[in-house]
């Protein structure tokens, strides 16, 4: 059983069904039946006036998001472990055109307005020095930590005082609403939030996230942003008919649930090994490397992390039935 | 009936059921078992050793492959009316960063050697100006002509002499090879063609089309170009078994064959009206704008092309049955 | 003697005694007190309130004014025979991180605003073509021809109209004035003008241009944008010495009647071979080779302009008396 | 008397008389006679061939370096420190079009093969990641300390192991010479550099420095990116004049010394002071607030650095009697 990542999972049915389901002749890119309803629904499930655009990865929503907030002789203020740096091959750079990515720390990947303050408070005001024009944070962390609203909104005033954007990264938000039980307006545009990447296909879509424009003005030239991007499919039917298919009585929410519970269910087996609490689905253990070899002997696949620890996420589909083994496999240790 | 564009058209049935069939918990991003065919099956299928690499657009194929042909400050020649020009945004120029595109003419956008040699031989060979460094054709070309293996070898032969590299935007490439019969080696790489476009989307596919190195010395760095512009998606196996089920038993040839045949069948009834010679799936057809009307008041749909022409888009799912009564309308107007 | 180019004149002695003058310590970059002159001067020169940059190039004033006025996914409207597509190397693409250069004909280089109408008319209004943002246009023109105020504010007109901003290139703005007589304010920001490339090194300047921005709101993202390309020099204050230079007594205006007069003197022995009504310091000559040939034997060096045509730049620093032989020569021919 | 830079200080009269020396009507751009032997003079200076294209700032040095070095997904590897990294407003990113800046530690802005062996290791090999292409290194660095020959040597060897480019951002090379008396080709090519920043302006130069290439094939490309970024300036003469003028009789090293000494003496009277060695011409003090104030009130200016430092730069033209007063005060704190 695999521990990779929830991007191995398979795609949940009724995602391949709205697929099929949207299978006709329709007008081509954006101009379809299915793409039209997105911000109507979307900002029914906030609560306020949102444009949304599907895009087909989670790079191409977080690096329009930044080339929307930041010019290309900006910076963004960001975690030193923040997917937008590590793991995105320098898609921020590519889209914002050369903006600089200035990196902060904070425990579990979290950032705070202390340390940001400090950041800012490095920098001369002066043409020289590269100045910040945005925040993003990643909501569920990279390390499976939940920022509460509280938390976002600590950064949202933070953000608002210097006049810096704020974005997020919410691969894996449904996690971190599942989490929290807040309403997705809580923990986004009530909190301060300009953009928000709201990830599907970590939580069972396929090929389908939504770039969600709290900040409605800056939705126009994201649109021809995508397009010049490559990321207009031809056929963008099929991407909006998942992304629908999600919100329909709250998939999303039902798959995240599923995927933080498994990792509850292993997270209460590892007790002290716990590198970070345990809120969304990924898991950072301490194993020593013959720990994590016998778990491997077992069957269970994960990532090595660094030296002496271990990465395992969890995913929508997997069952308490299906979690008990290693669960059992790592009170063992 | 709708001929606007055959992005428009539905997706294949072995298309959907090659993506059912790859539901499964694999590894993420190309490192699943699909992915890894592809290099195999199109070196197969080209009679020579390729890189392959799936995008979910052709925008991002041809950007990408502009990118591995140009430097930043280098140009591209294509037609005046080519997709890359006129239809990408400015993806190519994104892709590039900054790349010129120098356009030239030729009938049914297509381009010979000789507009190509005038082109260049007004270009001052200084710093000043921009160089140019590849070309770039449709095949297909955008008003559904078909260069032929010979006519793009002599432009790979002028390619080779100054040093350019040679761009096929192949978005109906299996239209043209199903006009001329010939082999997929001999309109590509025996004629001089670097890197290929091979479009999947407007044939039956969904979301992936074959980026496709001659040089396969360019792959690896467009690896990494892809991944930055967030074309890496994370559950790639939907894509690639998307295009290994378009290979099968020459899904891709049966279904630009059916589109061909509905083209010619209108092509037939037109006459005079043609613009274009059709060859491929592309009807341009000259009528006055009563004449126009009068088809849409009969049920069909298409594009204005201008003032006293219509553009019709034949696609792999439409009939003999299907088309007759278009046919015969036109025939009558 | 040389008719290559204004650029490869001589500097004036009170720009190098300027130079000289400002030879003392003071504060690097543009903090010192000549730099801090520009505004007032400028302002004054254009009797409404401006802000001014030194750069040492044309081609980087002209891109940074593009910059200013035209996104990475917009276009550029420009005269298909300007300086910034045919001469800057792509300068314009890279400094606006991807902009296309849309291209309009006109007699002289210059636009009119049918022509742009026309261009603009072919432009569908959707993400899938690049939209434009600006114009830019060239006074005096790359032919030596002049927009009078009343030209540029039709074309003012139209790019407020459509929402474009207004970029003249006067890399010869002082040659357009010293023919026209009219103050520099008509010329430009009454005319509609946004932001103007003051050429001072074609006109007895060596290495200072001054960027005018009449929407002073643009100024300060280019005071980023020029310290990240390179242009702020850490010893600013000889570009601004030289520039204050050229405004003292209105000697840019007084370089720039020579130079026009020199012209006007060949233009007069020219008669019917003139391409272009002489209006400022260039002359287009039809020439054979052998006429051409024989100017060559008798000293007087210039460039061919494709073939029976040759083109005769004057300077600030020739005389009657120096221009005095060519006239005759050519009056000879 | 004023310690803030040498940026600041004046220009040196031979710099001055050979821009008047150079002032004749003479071909444009680099094509005249003073531009044409800048390969040949450092091509001796270097004992190698080397091809030089002279720019009129460090920024522009620097930039197109990376460029030369770095493709737009790459990374280039340099001090957390780096006026590349800290000062130069994004021009890296600019330039290489959206590389990264992948930064590590060591004293005295210096790295060392350890600290760049720890960052490589951390990158993991996959397309997710930004690889890095290339070192930069300072010398002397932003702190006045200077790599010996086998310093550099050491990171040549370790660029060479990983494929890695070379350059050395050289803005007071020529301080760095003078301090360690060794050839410029120890201290360069022999060491494994492959492009340096030779820097002239901060050393008595007004506005060009000296871009070299050891890897002669990288210049030709950038000389189109030197164009391109408005930075060929089109009265070339009187960059490259003066940078013979500084070349003659070795003035570069004649001045270099002479900042050199001057710093020697403040380092001599600052004994414990002092927080890095002062090997080049910058002297960074421990003084409290009062201290500092008190030197203020002297007459010396400098900057703060952080908190309870402060940073004198020391200048070419600044002569022992000069400094004395300032040494004597430092010693009297």
């Amino acid at each position: 059983m695999r521990f990779f990542s929830d991007n191995a999972a398979a795609v949940c049915q009724p995602v391949l069904d709205a697929i099929a389901a949207a299978n006709s002749l329709d007008t081509a890119y954006d101009g379809d039946g299915w793409s039209a309803q997105l911000d109507d629904r979307f900002s029914a499930l906030f609560g306020t006036r949102v444009r949304v655009l599907w895009v087909p990865t989670g790079t191409a929503a977080n690096a329009l998001a930044l080339a929307a907030l930041c010019p290309p002789y900006g910076g963004v203020i960001c975690h030193r472990e923040a997917h937008i740096q590590n793991d995105e091959a320098g898609a921020p750079e590519f889209y914002t055109s050369g903006a600089k990515l200035m990196l902060a720390d904070g425990d579990g990947a979290k950032l705070a307005p202390d340390t940001i303050e400090a950041l800012i408070a490095r920098i001369r005001k002066d043409v020289h020095q590269v100045q910040p024009h945005a925040i993003s944070i990643t909501n569920a962390t990279e390390y499976g930590c939940v920022y509460t609203p509280d938390e976002v909104a600590a950064l949202g005033k933070l953000a608002d005082k210097h006049g810096l954007g704020l974005h997020m990264d919410g691969a894996r938000f449904a996690n971190a609403i599942a989490h929290l039980g807040c309403t997705p307006a809580d923990l986004t545009w009530r909190a301060g939030v300009d953009v928000l990447s709201f990830g599907f296909v970590k939580n069972g879509g396929m090929s389908a996230e939504a770039l969600v424009f709290f900040r409605t003005d800056l939705a126009e030239a994201s649109l021809y942003r995508r397009k010049r991007a490559g990321h207009l499919l031809s056929k963008g039917r099929y991407l909006a008919a998942q992304i629908l298919a999600m919100l329909d009585d709250d998939l999303w929410l039902a798959n995240a649930r599923a995927a933080n519970a498994a990792a509850a269910l292993l997270a209460a087996a590892a007790g002290d090994r716990l590198v970070y609490p345990v809120e969304a689905n990924e898991i950072f253990l301490k194993v020593s490397a013959d720990e994590a070899s016998h778990l491997r002997d077992l069957g269970f696949d994960f990532y090595d992390w660094g030296v002496g620890e271990a990465r395992l996420v969890t995913s929508w589909d997997q069952t308490e039935d299906q979690i008990r083994p290693l669960a059992d496999a790592i009170a063992a240790l």
